[in-house]
């Protein structure tokens, strides 16, 4: 790819054209490398690299590039000298039986998602549903905070809120009201439900979907646990 | 204070010079007004605003500014406004005989502390001792993600890592080769121990102090869960 092109995969609408993203820093191409194994599109991966990295090992095709050139295509303002232009994911096979989803709605932080996606790969057997106007799993600060895990988990996007019905059998909600979420019933659940940061889900979309409320019940002081660390719990209790 | 002094507070010397830390946005100040009630200190807050805020209801002294002097004080790119400057919390007051210590060494994502602040203030019940060379609970980043929580949890800061042995009886840390988190033992510790983001806890230490370690295990895709996630379901497990 030319690296004009590069460049402009730091936004939505030209990675959604050219069907890329970035994947930036030695960690996360070693993760990428690694995932290229089981998922074979990966391999057509392209990495831009400067001096230091040139004899960096991959299968993917290399192009050496200067300092000046890595810092206008890169994301972050120290970049580390070496960065992979990467396809999309393939859209998610088929779920397995044993799969539980993960459905959110209107997510906007991309470290939130970033953290979820980690999470979601560090326990396994999930799938993550994205709303529309969820954040894009491709941004680079999702692909960055994801620490890799973003190659690990089956992800759909731009799943509508009421496509739900049809398709699950029973959803569970993450509300302020609603069962604790020791309750043993929590597991008969087939997708989790989590709200906007802010918003949460709009209570009328609750009621037609007969969605079943789940609560972290907290000591009252402040109005809100992190929306990433709901469904870390969420998904901790699952698979206790 | 004087505007020049006050933009001096986004570096942690001139904080710590000061005494003093950065307060941003509506929701935060409200949660500084509402904390002003129970910590009579946070009453010598300041508070600096530009003109769509000038009708604001605080008891704080209060100072109308100029967008532009906004803009230079401010640690965002778009200033909502509204900025307090407020005196470092008190030092924390004895541990009650139910409060749990969690103490993380060495942490240094702002975001990670902020979101942990969260799950502690959430929960309750906890107090953080931090480690010399921890980021700074007062960077406005943490300020921001903690959404508040930072006027609700105790705090004691630069605790060293060898003063633990004399001050609690057991401690628990959280490591890769431990007990199952769910193990109903993890409730007998009066401290829980967390390592840095990326190098954990130096092991010569561990063994030092004794510590017990709990493991929330995975399913091997990624090489670590987020440290916040891990102090989260930590916490939750612990009042669950």
């Amino acid at each position: 790819m030319k690296l004009d092109d590069v460049k402009k995969l730091q936004q939505k609408k030209y990675r959604e054209e050219f069907g890329h993203f970035l994947v930036e820093g030695e960690h996360l191409v070693l993760e990428l490398q690694k995932a290229a194994i089981k998922i074979p599109s990966l391999k057509n991966s392209e990495l831009f690299v400067t001096e230091q990295y040139q004899a960096w090992q991959s299968d993917f095709k290399t192009h050496v590039i200067t300092e000046k050139q890595m810092a206008q295509i890169s994301d972050t303002k120290t970049p580390q000298g070496i960065l992979a232009v990467v396809p999309f994911l393939p859209s998610s096979s088929s779920p397995t039986k044993t799969e539980r989803a993960i459905y959110l709605y209107e997510v906007q932080d991309p470290g939130n998602l970033g953290t979820i996606l980690r999470t979601l790969a560090w326990f396994g057997n999930f799938r993550l549903l994205l709303s529309p106007n969820s954040v894009d799993p491709y941004n680079p600060k999702v692909v960055r905070s994801s620490m890799g895990a973003i190659f690990h988990v089956a992800m759909e996007l731009d799943v509508p809120l009421d496509a739900l019905k049809n398709r699950f059998k029973k959803i569970a909600c993450l509300d302020m009201q609603g069962k604790p979420l020791s309750d043993a019933s929590l597991k008969d659940f087939d997708c989790y439900l989590f709200g906007n940061e802010a918003r949460g889900v709009p209570h009328e979309y609750l009621s037609d979907l007969h969605a079943q409320a789940f609560t972290i019940h907290g000591c009252g002081a402040i109005e809100s646990l992190n929306l990433a660390s709901a469904v870390n719990i969420c998904v901790y209790e699952l698979t206790r």
